[in-house]
């Protein structure tokens, strides 16, 4: 349900429009009708901004309040496969465990491993995901469910009387027409890589996202024998061949993006490219570590995601935002990179942004109301200090307290309200022993 | 309170004595006058351990029980600097930061921070940890108060008629014989690290530390200015001069060790050595990362820590050995090294004997009942897969529920039972009020 709500003299952390990030202490914040209303010094002034109407009060005493995370990698339903097989090599944990059990997936079981992600991302503090796997309409179904932003990608292609797999871009741009007026809906083109489909496949998808104007989600880069075989194949690197293809012309989410080259760093600074760093997976994986700040350097936007829940095995943005920014400093021996201000920021607006939701990830007049609380009462926020360092290297996801997307609450008080948690958790045990082997 | 308890049909995951992390659900297990009692797969075995004494009923349901953790390398006492200033270089937050603080420090001061980082290892699963800070005493008393397993260091130096500082090897023995009979406590001589002290200081330390037969707490290869500065003093990195002094005859715990050579490696691998590593602090402070796969095959062992709670910014192990395991992955680009079983035996089993602590850190009749109760019903715990699996990769310490040392509950169901945590919230608010300069 969607409510006005007024925050009482809570301490408000966001990014604002010049970038940076403010911090303003006994903020009083009014939602109304799904936006941020006000941002006031005082009650008075808040109050107005709400007109009259009803609304709840919450109490902002020992509580933050900052914007929603954005999860700009994932593969939702793969939470089905969480802890079932770890510390594989790439090729065996792709090849004996998930494919195996991917086969079996149908609709049913997509939207039930949805659910269960979306369960785990609300709990911790994400309002907005990005999702690339199979069955799209079940992880909207489970989206749209919980009210949550979701940026689906549609595999627009469809056999041909020979069996191949051919882009067929009515795929697509029937779902861009279907979901259009669905505010919490975005759609992307989902390309998998530059190393699984024939090459003739790949410049008619490139030409179908530049005519439909569509994001366009993609793995680039994501282990060295990807860039090893389609340097072999093509004669090029994967960031630099896809560009050869024809992509990076409209808004894309390059995922990984870990052994690139100053070409594909180039390559990969055009406006509207977002390179979203997964850097838990890729470690867990073996995969390697993104080198995120030569990646700034060269221009580029990094923005955050946790991939899917079985390569992780976690959903927790407040993990991979710490670990982006500890590892970056690791990787340059340098403890000034990567600080704070510049992490939260790019897991809230630069992440919303890379999703394709322009108005939220800041907390401002008129901006959405996408929002969470995180109690400052947990040890690791105490003593009280900068709660800009003390949210990337203290707090953890338990600390969040409530969330809301648009103005409707999805976790209030750690109880989730839009959808029923202990019914997601039995059904997915349910589905995890029906893909089993 | 110490009382007999009954853990009913509760998973268990535990290290054994042949070095396997062993899993077995629907386990009873007896806990007796602060010990495990027995290990049974029904009820009556199991209550025949208890020998009709009274004792309490702990539901298993939905629940893991594990040993505690043991934290090899911590600074308790900086909590009161956590988050008042980061990603700062190595130097700059020494000396404009930490030092300024620290010269303010008391007894009082450091008993109140030490308390608040006993309430947050309490609070994440943490039984034991080592210390090295100032006012050593003042850190016993916490612990105690707390009834948490202490391994502190002593700093046995006195000021001579010059004001240098000499070592003094009857500090050190009155320690050792002060705290003989206390279960709870082990004394290290302190060293704080290579560079600091004048030439002459090290040998003497080395000899005191000989004909004590006590544990050393050290810092070593922390960063590769101190081993450039050590080269340039010594003529031999720190790990080598170190062993030249005298050092790495005793037991050992010799933190960081990220720049090391063959030799040195060699060096920690002997007996009753054993290196503290501590992946997040290398990382936020820039200092680098510790190749553990290395060491490990050089034969050193590798055990797990924290570092104090101003470099991490966090006391939980969850985070540093899911931290450890991926690093290491990452840095070989190899899934399969530091799995799940291998990390959980490191930061139990294998941290409590670097403790010192040889009857603690596995379950099985006759050791000690250091245990933690963790919660299966997050998001990340489903569905229901390997366990080991998802203690390493999925849970948070969040999840632990319980958590008792020596058969003494410091947690129950969430709440501390030792430490008043509220009073310690607010004393360590204004003991940092105080510091701040």
């Amino acid at each position: 349900m969607q409510e006005n709500v007024l925050f009482d003299r809570i301490t408000l952390v966001t990014p604002g429009a010049d970038g940076q990030v403010t911090v303003r202490q006994e903020a009083w914040i009014a939602v109304k009708d799904g936006r941020i209303a006000c941002v006031a010094p005082d009650r008075t002034s808040a109050e107005g901004a709400l007109e009259g109407t009803d609304y709840v009060l919450y109490p902002g005493r020992d509580r933050l309040l900052l914007p929603t995370f954005a999860n700009t990698h994932n593969h939702m339903a793969m939470s089905l496969l969480r802890n079932a097989a770890d510390d594989l090599a790439l090729h065996n944990w792709l090849f004996d465990v998930i494919f195996p059990r991917e086969e079996k997936l149908d609709y049913g079981l997509v939207a039930t491993g949805s659910r269960l992600a979306l369960a785990e991302m609300i709990r911790s503090g994400t309002g907005a995901s990005a999702d690339m796997y199979f069955y799209h309409e079940a992880a909207i179904e489970a989206a749209l469910e919980a009210g949550f932003r979701l940026n689906f990608s549609v595999d627009a292609k469809r056999p041909d009387p020979s069996g191949a797999a051919v882009p067929d871009e009515r795929i697509l741009s029937e779902q861009i027409r279907r979901w259009r007026s669905e505010p919490l809906l975005r759609v992307s083109l989902l390309v998998h890589s530059v190393y699984l489909y024939p090459q003739a496949v790949y410049p008619q998808l490139a030409a179908m996202a530049a005519g439909q104007g569509c994001t366009v989600q993609i793995h680039v880069a994501e282990t060295a024998r990807e860039v090893r075989e389609c340097l072999q194949q093509y004669g090029r690197r994967p960031a630099a061949q896809l560009a050869r293809f024809g992509f990076f012309q409209t808004p894309t989410l390059a995922a990984h993006c870990v052994h690139l080259d100053d070409e594909e760093r180039a390559i990969l600074a055009r406006p509207s490219v977002y390179v979203a760093h997964c850097p838990a997976s890729n470690l867990k994986l073996g995969s390697g570590m993104a080198d995120i700040v030569a990646l700034q350097e060269a221009g580029a936007t990094v923005v955050l995601g946790t991939d899917g829940p079985a390569s992780n095995n976690n959903l927790d943005m407040y993990h991979d935002m710490r670990l982006a920014s500890l590892l970056g400093k690791g990787l340059h021996r340098a403890a000034a990179l990567l600080p704070a201000a510049t992490m939260l920021k790019m897991a809230t607006q630069d992440g919303c942004a890379a999703l394709g939701y322009a108005d939220s990830g800041l907390i401002a007049a008129g901006w959405q109301a996408d929002l969470q609380v995180v109690r400052t009462d947990s040890p690791g926020f105490n003593p009280p200090a900068n709660p800009v360092n003390a949210l990337l290297y203290s707090a953890a996801a338990a600390d969040v307290e409530s969330l809301m997307v648009a103005g409707q609450w999805l976790m209030y008080k750690r109880a989730l309200q839009t959808l029923d948690e202990e019914k997601t958790r039995f059904e997915a045990e349910q589905a995890a022993a029906r893909l089993a082997p």
